[in-house]
């Protein structure tokens, strides 16, 4: 059975111990549910209750909050707690689930596909003719991988993931199950007979090291390419329309979604629950708070929220604005009340 | 071809008839769809003008709405209309569709998977190494139990529904389609070559009597378990982060978002498209409104609505705040109009 | 390599050329990515600024538009570029991706299931027993039709769709990657031990041309049916609960939910994200604003915006309340300084 000391995990992490260097722990668990054997963390102020309930027999902290440790605990005291107890994690972390490089018997290769060196493709996934899989990439059960579609080495495409015909995944990327890139983008214009179909004849195109969540769905192109840049991160049932790009670096969080031809610089950050409009740009390192609503385009650094969306100062005026209509009511009692008396006084 | 009279469905529900008892009709329908031959039902005075416009031959009403029945129609009155048109449903709905015990020949099944007694594994389904699958578990076509992974007894999979590595599932869970247990949570931190992932090598532990809807997603902890306790109750659509807890007997209406390391007591509601933040608590039994975003945590019994969430009153008080300031307005213009006078006077 | 002049462009979309009539293009590109060999196009004033900016040699126009060419450039003047442009794209469009005709030997098709002419079914794709597939329908990999289940002819399901056990389909009906058709409807009452499931025993009936985006999920009726009337165009990631009714040529863009039972007419419009309570109505040709909640029903040809939903005079008088409690603080002052004054004067 695995364990660490204080002093072990103070090593291991550049920390320093406070209270028992000696004290072994054998496992990891978030604060709540910790044992007097198992380590935990508290990484900011507003958390830093927890450390006086937690029964953690070793807690990880941020430097800020560097303290006597309670009840006999002992605490390591680290830089970047996050990244700290992550190693931590790592140590105790079970035996990772490996999948084999092979092909296996029920999975469905198309003749005219290529497949890299040690590629594992799983029972009843399908890849399409004229595809190409890169070297080390793993294609679990149910995937599809579509006609002319090309994925990078060292990919992980879950089960279930669907990707469609001629687009393509640079190099360590993963989607998670249920993904689907490539499904058309949604454009219909009136006609005389009713709404005609707007061919979306473009495709999708992922740079390297993006991973993508679950159920997530992001648009082919009308024409040319929807882009993913190098390094975006994408979280669960977040939709992307055609013809988006997303700058590299960017963070989209679950369910939120952006519209057709909307340009996201570097580094953006769109909360969960978020939509951004069509034909708009979002500049570097803009963030967009949850649920809110963006309409019209935003200059780098930019933060936003509400619904039009609207800087925090504009959103804070708006949310306390009865507390000032109340105020202004009593005031306006009182100068009724001085006229009454003006009155009353001729 | 089934048929019941009034008598019939007022012993079935033990309701009382008002009318012709003898009256029998041969389906059900909605009010709106009925016919003289159908049977529907009224539930709630919000509804009780259908009861004028509807052609059905027997309406199904609550207590509270008794009243004598119109244009020759007839009335079985029930102290719970819902239950009661749930049998009458029971009885006319079409045979179940049934799959029976056994393991299609295009199954994919690993020699090492424990399979129960009587389960049914359809076609294209793939059961992963060491999974295990309790009795009279049925498991359709396109879905995937992951390696390691635990499915109880009874228990129902869809099409193409994912169980990733080591998540477990209780008895009698059902699992619509396309929906995805354990993809990764969504952890990065920035770090000096850009995003850095947060392993995440927790589980979802989902307990009895579980119903999860179609392409929603759990995702699996960062470390410790994801949970989702008996009962609960999940629509389509929903997404339930990292290191959630949903207690006993929760509601997940569609589209809405748990975020990660949220605590949700036992009896909660949140309705369609709302939001919850990550970290917070919402306490036994409260309920948030459709579209709401939670952002701080909310004590047992408690009613929030809005976006940051407050209670009802204060909603309220928001709400109208146009018509408020209307008032002032008008307040305003009446005292400049008396100073006037005054100035005037002297 | 295929190319087109300016004066080709203009027989085939009935236009005008402005500038040099032999200019020749060899493929199409959006205004921002656009090159001297690329044709463009812009459709509206808004974006009437990028003719200045963009490098493309030969760019579409509105009418309305009209002006002269810039820097070399040639323009194609046209009555409407949307569908002009559309036509170009075909043009230029790379080989469509074809399926042809025939039953994959992965694929697994019941032998009580009945097939049309000409139909494809791809690798893993499941049709259960007593299926209907109609002719010349592409049931592309890992898709599943359910047991009796009804497709059309000319249908093109995508990989992943899945549609549940008597669900019906019209002809021309397209379902994009991991659709889910037929899901149960989410019904649960209140029981002496708990929580009881709703028997949901109807289906859903789809009509003809209708359109489905990935990862949308339509349930199946209580009892009855949850009706997508013809040319319906629904986008990515929409849930559309049991018993709702949907109008011909209505529009659902991505992430946007309606409710149980909620009506709605011809022509209906619901932008991204919003929501549609259950049990209402909407009228033909009403419009809902993205993001906004719709509470109560509208009549045809509404527009209706926010949470509550809401129309937009009503929206904008609460949008710019900040700026008028503000003039109103102003006014109070100034009275407040003419009563100090009076009182001086005394």
């Amino acid at each position: 059975m695995k364990s660490l000391s204080a002093a072990a995990i103070a090593e291991m992490v550049k920390g320093t111990v406070i209270g028992d260097a000696a004290k072994t722990c054998t496992g990891v668990a978030g604060v709540r549910d910790a044992q007097d054997n198992t380590i935990s963390f508290v990484g900011s102020k507003k958390y830093q209750h927890q450390l006086e309930t937690t029964a953690a027999g070793i807690v990880l902290i941020n430097k800020d909050l560097e303290k006597e440790p309670l009840n006999g605990r002992t605490f390591v005291v680290c830089d970047h707690v996050d990244l700290a107890f992550a190693k931590v994690l790592e140590f105790f972390a079970p035996e990772p689930v490996v999948y084999a490089p092979g092909i296996h018997p029920a999975a469905s290769v198309d003749p005219t596909a290529k497949l890299g060196k040690n590629v594992h493709i799983g029972a009843c996934a399908v890849i399409d003719r004229n595809a190409e899989v890169g070297d080390n990439t793993v294609i679990l059960p149910g995937a599809y991988i579509g006609v002319e579609a090309k994925v990078g080495s060292d990919c992980y495409i879950a089960p279930n993931a669907v990707v469609m015909f001629r687009c393509t995944l640079g190099n360590k990327v993963v989607l998670h199950p249920g993904v689907v890139i490539g499904g058309d983008g949604f454009g219909f214009i009136p006609g005389p007979q009713g709404l005609v179909k707007v061919p979306q004849t473009g495709i999708v195109e992922i740079g390297n090291d993006v991973e993508i969540g679950a159920n997530t769905t992001i648009d082919r192109a009308r024409f040319g390419k929807t882009r993913i840049k190098d390094n975006v991160k994408i979280d669960n049932q977040v939709m992307v329309a055609h013809n988006v790009e997303i700058g590299e670096s960017s963070i989209l969080v679950a369910q939120c979604g952006v519209a057709g031809s909307a340009e996201l610089g570097r580094g953006v950050i769109i909360a969960a629950q978020a939509g951004v409009n069509g034909h708009i740009t979002i500049g570097d390192g803009a963030q967009v708070a949850g649920t809110s609503g963006v309409v019209k385009s935003l200059p780098a650094g930019a933060i936003a929220m509400g619904t039009p969306a609207e800087g925090q100062r504009e959103f804070m005026t708006r949310y306390t604005l009865p507390k000032k209509v109340e105020k202004l009511q009593a005031k306006i009692n009182e100068l009724a009340a001085e006229i009454e008396k003006l009155k009353a006084e001729k």
